[in-house]
């Protein structure tokens, strides 16, 4: 076995804390990496407290991770020790199934197994990036160009894919208008990966404080969807909405600023259900599209754009024993957009 | 003025009735239409009784209309008199939007005028097709082959546009599985669209008794979605469903059989809205789609197609008398697949 250390929640009712445990041994096909920086995902919180469904205890998360291959498996061929690799949301699948094979390992309909919250293919409970190292299948390790800021590049890997995704899938580009709706971690991404595809990006916000900081991401313009006349003068007005928030809220008043045909994108996965009554849909033919994570070909391509155009995430780095106030903080939106964990604080 | 009769809701507590009253006199671009025969939609129902908003009274329904040209004005080049001619939902509109310039007039964002239960541009009420004739300008009147049955082409105007124009949207076609929800007016047509354009068309249906009836309209598959076994054994299985249900009910069985990427398309509107987790589009990527009638030329493009592939609607022809009758036994499911009226009963 790895000896690993790392933070982990014992159980949902209590606070991260250092842990030792142990990762499986390097298969033929598997590398080491060891773990320099791991972005911290609204995720994290929901799964360590239990607040989307009942998680596997104790839990190490983290799915946002960056670090230098150690070690790699007799059949690796990918990767070299020295290497910089990284590693989102899953780390295997049945890699056999229609999904898998179309580049959606994400969806895989067989065997998926995300970085944590997990059970592997043997049944084992799978910890996540809060940690000095993980073993992966070569398959869910991705290349990270040398000229990026390391450390930044980690929030790419949940944040980045998560909006880069289904701006490609829907062809968000040059004559489009695309509003963002909140401005954290996803949000910002969006905003950057819009303004890099050519779209006209506009900020939805409830806060007016916020337009400065939507000007120097790049966003064009900046809503306040607390003023009535503002947003009067935006309806119909979009082609494609984008909405990151991760709390509950009410979708129908952005579905009156698309466009006709417009899509309206979630990727914020707020708890409680939306109210979508179908008229909002039927008048306008209007669609409101799902998006989850991307699989590891797009994540791959996502790594090589964001390296041609020099494009990371705004971070703030923090050291492991402020993971407590860094939850807290983020939940108050409070960070310009993403913490990032220096593992060498461990 | 010109003088019509027909058969309207003085009140939305009160039943239809005969009823006289005027049509504006034709301007140069307009037609007059002697009416020959009107689907009876769900949307009637609906309207003359309040049940979505406060109706215009007296009210005359009807948008599924056929007829024969007997006058045209001075300015009008696309139709002569003698013609069979059609009208839908709706009868005018800006001309000059970008929605009109696209061709989806009925999403047109200044002034478009539904067939009944709305104002015209000179703001007169404006009165539908259970009627002895109707005068509408030229581009919203439609040309009908004449090798069609003339009252089976009726419910094409509504029932046939709604459920045609998403399929073509979404490009459904061979290779894709379809599966329909709802076997009435709207989902009889669904399936005979589906299976023109080439995917394999499964029926959803509560009751097995159904099954009969969806073979004989060309459907190669049949699920009971009351049977745990079928609906386990469809999951995932579907690129698109496309919904025609009116009442309320919850889609999110329904989602869960779309493979991922899949679309589920509304058609059907019920009144209430759908409760709908954020989970279930993003775990596979999966798009909720809305979709209203079609424009003109796309009316006109699926009568064609209709006219190229000798494609109707199922119907049950009646007089006007009868039309009580038929609207609770359509509220009941009980017709196939749709009640058209016999205008020379009037």
């Amino acid at each position: 076995m790895i000896h690993s250390k790392g933070y982990a929640a014992q159980r949902a009712e209590t606070n991260l804390a250092p842990w030792n445990f142990d990762r499986r041994d390097l298969g033929p096909h598997d590398v080491l990496i060891d773990i320099a920086y791991c972005g911290v995902c609204h995720t994290d919180v929901h799964l360590t407290r239990n607040e989307w469904f009942p998680g596997i205890f104790p839990m190490v998360p983290g799915h946002e991770i960056v670090g230098i291959i150690s070690q790699v498996g007799s059949h690796v061929q990918t990767f070299k020790k020295g290497d910089r690799a990284a590693v989102g949301v899953m780390v295997d699948s049945c890699l056999t199934c229609e999904e898998c094979r179309n580049g959606q390992e994400q969806f895989c309909s067989v065997s998926p197994v995300l970085t944590y919250n997990n059970l592997d293919h043997s049944g084992q409970p799978v910890y996540g990036g809060y940690a000095n190292n993980i073993v992966v299948h070569e398959h869910f390790a991705l290349h990270v160009a040398e000229n990026l800021d390391f450390a930044a590049v980690a929030p790419l890997l949940c944040a980045g894919i998560t909006t880069y995704s289904p701006l490609r899938k829907w062809k968000v580009g040059e004559g489009h208008k695309l509003a963002v709706v909140g401005l954290g971690g996803l949000g910002h991404m969006a905003v950057k990966f819009g303004v890099a595809f050519g779209a006209e990006v506009t900020v939805l916000s409830t806060s007016p404080n916020k337009a400065d900081a939507a000007k120097k991401l790049g966003a064009h313009r900046f809503v306040v969807t607390k003023d009535e006349e503002q947003m009067k003068s935006a309806l119909r007005s979009f082609h494609f909405i984008i909405d990151t928030v991760a709390a509950n809220h009410d979708i129908n008043p952005y579905l009156g600023l698309l466009k006709t045909n417009g899509v309206y994108i979630n990727v914020g996965m707020p708890a409680e259900p939306w109210q979508l009554p179908s008229f909002a849909l039927a008048a306008g033919n209007k669609v409101v599209a799902g998006s989850g994570a991307g699989g590891l070909p797009e994540t791959q391509e996502m790594l090589d754009f964001c390296a041609q155009h020099n494009l990371v995430s705004d971070i703030e780095l923090i050291a492991i024993k402020d993971i407590h106030t860094a939850f807290e903080r983020m939940l108050k939106g409070d960070v310009l957009y993403r913490f990032v964990i220096d593992m060498a604080t461990l």
